[in-house]
């Protein structure tokens, strides 16, 4: 039976999300896996045992530190050896948790999740990939998005690579395309790292390794043209952080525009509430809650992270998500791919 | 009297909205200017016939070539020395016209302003911004958005010092604030190049050549916290077509959404209607007509570039723009910034 580390502390509505997701999926996966509940013990217990959870794979783990969203990376792994983050990931390299999840702080966990687990045989660097708005039912994987700065051509490459491997494993993606984000379609286009990383990815096309279609631009990134959109994470990180921020930016328009319409008479208040929830509904390709985290790609371990918002819902969505990695080998297949590196 | 030099093949809407343009503000502003017309007379005669021209300070002058949205920067400027585009810069550096305007191919004039008017004393390399939505009547121009990749700490300072003297003289904004758009706000976040590139800026904000409030993310950019975002090429030609993308990406979305809620009876057809124009105008702040297009900051000359969509609107406040920047002696005092550089 697999046994999932989980976060107790990790996210902006923890503990209580977490606590609900797992005892949620316990109930809904029948028991199919272990939880192994991380954090403080003396504020996680009394919101546990508001819940029946008798029964239930489900332990409880004291962890006296906390890692907060606001703390820096690198110092708070260091610092906070007793937070339920480093325990986590700790319980998955004792083999004691076959994977771990968190929606704590990103940076700090791809941080403790190095440090803890390593990097896979063969992997240069780990990466995270972020999900972008869609029409369909795929995925367009924007990769790296924060993790990694400063790439060379073949940590580009490997992130596509990672990332091939994963969307076809574990998100049952036939053939995922590969697309290099680039300021043009040409292939002389761009600066030096884009150039030789376009010719190091056909290579590993006529190698099997990924479906390369070639440069993509940053308007063919919502037109569905690639699974997996490759950039190094400064691009990539403000992308994301751009896209994030435009729900709220139209809304602050049309919200008050609907109110005036309704004030002027021309629009009556039931159509405006209609408009208004359509409106919101525009927004749901944007949701990532149904996917509930991402993978640190190339890491040692299965560890996953999940957005500072996650509610019970998206902390369910890691755990499977989770276990689908396990079960799905996409560590093994990762470090196979890397061996003749 | 000044004299602008009008690319009548330059866009999508070419000769039609240029002609219309140029017309109408001959008129608008009681001929303060000239206008030299140039382009395909076979092609611009006949259409241009159909305005009353009378009294009007309009030349045309033949130009055999075009220069095509399709064509490759590099090669039109050579290979087509008599189109319009490479004709009209060249007035301009005969000084037979003191500024050109066109909404052709942006990199095959940004090329070509490089070739035939040459870098202001002391500039690096020229660059060209963008306009971002905002909800107020100021400005965010990112910048560069094409023009320069593999950029070098000191061209990204050189960009916020152009774009500072620009919106100070031409667009009279007292104290443009600049940031720098990175993964995070801490000095020490970023690759490398970001890295240098905050120290540069701060001792030329010490210098007062600016004001730079430090390192931005992606999601500050619509938030009105800066009004020039600095960047490389790649990062803001990305974020650019990103941003053009999404109106078309969410219509896509409401536009059927309200077909059904109209067809299912839950919205009547006159309150869609309403919803939609509501819809349609949260977009408002994404139009750049108003602006027309945006100079090439650091060239030795007035070249101003609109999008290739540009209606006889944006002609017009493209030609406007180059009378301001003429004006307001935007390149002179470039010229002196960088004069002890």
């Amino acid at each position: 039976m697999l046994t999932i580390a989980v976060d107790a502390m990790g996210g902006d509505n923890a503990p209580e999300c977490v606590i609900e997701g797992t005892v949620q999926i316990l109930r809904e996966a029948e028991n199919r896996f272990e939880i192994l509940l991380i954090g403080q013990s003396e504020k996680v217990r009394p919101l546990l045992d508001r819940h029946d959870t008798e029964g239930l794979n489900l332990q409880l783990l004291h962890a006296p530190e906390v890692v907060e969203m606001t703390d820096v990376p690198a110092i708070a792994v260091k610092t906070k050896q007793n937070s339920s983050l480093v325990r986590g990931l700790q319980l998955c390299k004792e083999k004691q948790a076959d994977g771990f999840v968190s929606a704590g702080n990103t940076g700090a966990q791809m941080a403790a999740s190095l440090f803890v687990l390593g990097r896979l045989p063969g992997v240069l660097r780990p990466t995270i990939a972020a999900y972008f708005p869609r029409l369909d039912e795929e995925l367009t994987n924007v990769v790296d998005v924060g993790a990694n700065v400063d790439c060379k051509p073949e940590h580009l490459v490997q992130f596509a690579e990672m990332l091939t491997i994963y969307q076809r494993d574990a998100a049952d993606i036939e053939k995922p395309l590969t697309g290099l984000l680039n300021i043009g379609e040409e292939e002389n286009k761009g600066p030096e790292l884009l150039k030789q990383t376009y010719r190091l990815l056909q290579e590993a096309d006529s190698k099997g390794k990924l479906s390369f279609i070639g440069n993509i631009e940053g308007n063919d990134i919502l037109s569905m043209k690639a699974n997996i959109v490759v950039c190094d994470g400064l691009v990539g990180n403000t992308m994301l952080k751009f896209g994030e921020s435009i729900p709220a930016f139209l809304g602050s328009i049309f919200k008050p525009s609907l109110k005036k319409l309704v004030a002027s008479g021309k629009l009556d208040p039931a159509s405006a509430d209609i408009a208004g929830t359509a409106f919101r509904e525009i927004f749901l390709p944007f949701d990532v809650e149904k996917f509930g985290g991402v993978p640190f790609l190339g890491v040692d371990g299965i560890s996953i992270v999940g957005h500072g918002r996650s509610s019970s819902r998206a902390v369910k969505s890691m755990i499977y998500m989770a276990e689908h990695m396990i079960e799905k080998n996409v560590n093994q297949h990762i470090a196979e791919a890397f061996a003749d590196e």
